[in-house]
C-alpha cells in the first residue's frame, strides 16, 4: 500500500489567502484585498490563458489560477529572490496550472502562448517595451491589467495604453484595517494602489 | 431537431462583474471592487454552504457561487422589489446554486442548512437578534462578514460580534475610478464600506 | 446719529466655513476639509502677495486672506457666472484684501505685482502657459499649488512643473464624512483631490 | 548696542508646519494635512479660548495660536516627554498666547477659564469623564473637536457626546503623499484620523 502525499488544502480559500501564508519580503507582496480586486479587473473565466510578468512572490498567479481550473498562468519573473519565493508558493498551494518561466520580460514572452489576460505586477524599467510586446499577443477582447504604486509608473502606463489604442480604466485602492487581535482597534493604512486595466473597445 | 435554450455566460466574469449588469437600483448594489474584497474576506472554498442575508439585488449571492461549484447559497431577502431583481439575476447568470429564500430574517434561518460562511449585506433593524441567530447555527470555523455603511452599523456589528465571542477584524476600503470612456479622466469616489469579518479563534 | 453698516463676521471662522455658506454651484467649490490643506500646503504666511489664478467662487482666496491681514490676494477669473458668486463672497466675507481681477490667465498676470504664493484652482486648458507665466515672475522661495482632480491635470502639471526645474510633491485628500443631523450616520466620501505643491530647492 | 535675541519666524507658515519642525516622537504628532483640516473643524476666531486636552508635542495648540492674536490656547498635558517636547516647540514657534498646564485632565480643568473651543487629542482612558467636565464650562456656540484612529474612541466620543446632547459630524481623512525629494514619486499612506466635531444646536 502506498499512501502518496497528498496536499492539505483545506484551510486555504481560492482568493482572500493571507499575505502572512505567502513566502515573500514585506514590501513584493500585492496585499489581500488589492489581490482581490486586480482579479475582479482581470474579469477572470475558468479556462484562459493569463500571463503574469513580474510574478513576484506569486500572490496573483496562484489566486487567478485557483480560479481557472481549466485555464494556464504563465509567472515570468528574473529575480532570484523572487524565484525562491514562488517556487516554495507554488508548491505550498499546489497552483498545478501556473507555468513558472525564467525571463526578464519583454524576453520570453514571443515563445508563450497568446493570452487572454495579462498582469503586470513588476516592468523592470522596461514598462513600454512590455507593453508593446504584449499588444502584439494579446488576443481580441483581452484585458491587461496593471497595478501602480508611483505616480510615475501610473502616468507612463496610461500613456503608453492608450498610445496603443487601449481605453484604460484606474481605480485607486485605499485600504485600512484594524488588526484582529489587540485588544483596541487601531486603522492602520496601506499604501494606495492604482490598478490600471485595458482593453480595446470592438468594432 | 431541438434546440435546447443554453445561456451564453462567455462574456461573464467570475468574479468582476460589472454593477451594470446587474438588476438594480443604484443605492442597493455592492460595487464590484468591494464585492471583491467582501468574498476575500469570506475565505470561500469550493464545497461550502454560505447564508446571503439581505441579499438586495444578488451580487455578492452570483459571485459567491461562481467560486463554490460545489457549494450551496442561501439568499434572504423579503423586500418585493430586491425579490425581482434577485430572480432576474438569478437567471441572468445562471447561478444554479443560489437558492432564493423569501424570508425576513432572523426569521428562516432555523429552517436552514448550517452554514460555513454568513454575509450579511442588510439587516432590516434586527442586527443584533441576526447575529444570534447565526451565531447558534454557525459551524465551527465559520466567518461572518458584514458590510457597513453607517456609523451605527460599524459599532453595533462590532459590539455584539464581540460579545457574542468572535474576533472582528474592520476593514475601510476606499475607491476611486475614472471612467474609461471620457476623454479625460476624473477620479469619482464611492461611499467607503466598512467590511466586518468575525470569526471564533479555535482553543 | 448715523449708524453705518457694519457687516457681523461672528459666525465665520478664519479658515473651516461651511461649504454652504458660500454662492457658488455645487461642482465649483473646493471644499472646506481640502481647503484647508491647500492653504496648509501654501505655507501662508502674514504680509505675502498670493494670486489665486482661477478663484471659481473665491473660497480659496477669502480664507487665504483672513490668514494674511497685511497681504494682499489677487483673484483671476473671467468666467461670468463665477464672477458673480465672486463679488458677492467677498462681500459677504468683508474680503477687504482680495482685489478681482477680470481676465483669462496667463493674461493679466504681467501686470499684477510679483506673488509669493499661487494657486491654481483651474487653468482653463491653459495650464503649460500659466506655469510658464508663473515661473517667470514668481519670488524666490516661492510656492506654487496646484488642486487637479483629473489624472490628466495630474499628470500635466506634475511634468511641467519639473521641466522647469521644482521639486514637486502631491498629496491625496480622500475625506469621507457623516452628515451631523441624519439619525444615523452614513460616510459620504468626496472625490479626491490631488494636492500639487512646488517649490525651487535654495542652493 | 545691545543686540537682544529675535526670533526668526520667517520661515514658518501659521499653519502647515512641516512635522519634522517639531520636537516630538514620530507617533505622537498630528500631521500637519489632518491638522489642518482639524483647525477647519475647530472653527477658530481671532479671539477664543481654546483648551488642548493632551496636548502631545503641541502642535495643535501652536497654529491655533497663530490664528488667534488675541486668543489663549490653555495647553494640558502631563506626560514628562511629551513635557518636553511641548516647552521646546512653544519656544521655537514663539507660541506666546498658549499656557502650558501640567495636569492629568479633567484635573486642572476647573480652573481654566470657560472655553469657545475644546481639542481632545489624547483622552488618556478618561475620555468620559474629560466629556463630562468640558460639557459642564464649555460656552454656548462652543465647539468639541477629537481625533480618534482607533474604533474604540471613535465609536465611544460619539456615543459620550450624544448622550450629553451634542450634534456629532465625523470626518475621516484619508491621505497619501509622495516625498518631493525622491526621483520616482511612490504614494505613502498615513493611517486614517477620524475627526469628530461637536456642538449644540440653538434652539
Amino acid at each position: 500500500l502506498i499512501k502518496t502525499w497528498e496536499p492539505n488544502l483545506i484551510h486555504y480559500p481560492l482568493i482572500g489567502i493571507e499575505d502572512e501564508e505567502f513566502a515573500t519580503s514585506k514590501k513584493l507582496i500585492t496585499k489581500q484585498e488589492v489581490r482581490a480586486v486586480t482579479l475582479a479587473k482581470l474579469r477572470i473565466q475558468d479556462d484562459l490563458v493569463m500571463w503574469d510578468i513580474g510574478a513576484g512572490s506569486g500572490s496573483v498567479s496562484i489566486e487567478a489560477s485557483n480560479l481557472m481550473p481549466n485555464g494556464k498562468v504563465y509567472a515570468l519573473e528574473r529575480n532570484a529572490q523572487c524565484l525562491g519565493f514562488l517556487r516554495d508558493n507554488l508548491k505550498k498551494f499546489v497552483a498545478r496550472n501556473v507555468m513558472l518561466v525564467e525571463a526578464f520580460a519583454p524576453e520570453g514572452l514571443e515563445e508563450l502562448p497568446e493570452p487572454d489576460r495579462v498582469f503586470i505586477g513588476g516592468s523592470g524599467g522596461m514598462l513600454e517595451e512590455i507593453i508593446e510586446a504584449v499588444d502584439r499577443r494579446l488576443k481580441s477582447e483581452g484585458v491587461i491589467v496593471l497595478n501602480a504604486v508611483t505616480l510615475d509608473t501610473l502616468t507612463k502606463s496610461v500613456e503608453f495604453l492608450e498610445d496603443h489604442g487601449y481605453t484604460v480604466e484606474v481605480t485607486c485602492v485605499n485600504i485600512s484595517r484594524t488588526r484582529g487581535l489587540t485588544e483596541y482597534k487601531m486603522f492602520e493604512a496601506h499604501n494606495p494602489v492604482y490598478i490600471v486595466a485595458a482593453w480595446k473597445e470592438s468594432e
